[in-house]
């Protein structure tokens, strides 16, 4: 089978790589995060000179340092803080690219609960400034992997400040998402799916 | 006091542990780091929907965490790692921004060792993006404070790796580089200097 970028650029696969009898190969590592195959895939992207995305670090609240007088200086207490942005973002051919990945156990729906009010009015912010917006949300019962515009979660979270729905059920994230399959380099491919949304 | 990473260079606190804010307005605050006064020009540039730009949070590597029962997960034992990336990104008006800020007592130049080869890698690749890079330089003697493009930066940094200067002169910086002068509101009005190079 072979497989095209929207540019046209076809994409080969490793060889070397075992394959399953049937159609549908199974490229999905059952034991990786989310977080894990992005940053993967964000590495072949930087690599390959198609996009410069990373993960920001967690954000720390520092509370008390050792400064050893030959060795590296120690943190002994810290806490975990609340990240007041999204976790990923960058730069892809001239776009500003900004996301949360959520994974969900759930199989119906996807629970807004996994997003925090900040995330959700920083997309709003970025949007206004013409950033390319999103979220990688996925469901690990069947590691299935869609990309659902910032504008279409937006349109959810408000929905629910006013007594709406607490989720957003799978099928309208199949209808309204783009879906993204795992494959070989990168694993998710996540960025042609930025290509529809962009267009 | 001075922290150093382990290979010796010299670390940089957060704004916003153990800093004490000086709300006195002469415009250049000397108290002020250059961090400090980079995050609250940011924070005037969101509120006002300017631009969206944050510091990255500061990378850590977490190496033992108590989880006790009924508060919050406290970090026992962490050490500070060296960004792979620069410190600020974010979002402007379509455009996607990308710089690290340096300060310097150095009254006459300003010294690459400043800048380690991953931030310099890290231009590199967002400004084949069509990023907006620069680097913003503080030189702390007058608190004078100049953009320089990340292209004027990169021209002296690989000259330095054939033999070439260590440091860039003031009187360089002034002449290719771009003022900022202090201001209220924002504090280092940087998005006017980023307007000049866009253009």
């Amino acid at each position: 089978m072979t497989i095209k970028y929207p540019d046209g650029h076809q994409f080969h696969r490793q060889s070397g790589f075992e394959q399953s009898h049937n159609d549908s190969i199974d490229f999905s590592n059952r034991g990786m995060t989310l977080e894990a195959e992005l940053n993967e895939s964000n590495k072949f992207y930087l690599n390959n000179e198609i996009a410069v995305i990373h993960k920001k670090p967690t954000p720390i609240q520092i509370v008390s340092v050792d400064y050893p007088k030959r060795s590296a200086a120690r943190i002994k207490e810290a806490y975990f803080r609340r990240a007041s942005t999204t976790d990923y973002n960058g730069v892809y051919q001239g776009h500003y690219i900004d996301f949360d990945a959520k994974e969900t156990k759930n199989k119906t729906s996807f629970p807004l609960k996994n997003f925090h009010k900040h995330q959700v009015e920083h997309m709003r912010e970025c949007l206004k400034q013409r950033g390319i917006c999103f979220a990688i949300i996925k469901f690990v019962n069947d590691q299935s992997v869609f990309l659902l515009k910032a504008t279409d979660l937006i349109d959810y979270w408000d929905q629910q400040q006013v007594g709406g729905r607490k989720s957003i059920p799978r099928k309208t994230i199949e209808e309204i998402g783009v879906a993204v399959p795992y494959q070989i380099n990168p694993l998710l491919p996540y960025l042609r799916a930025v290509d529809l949304i962009i267009e």
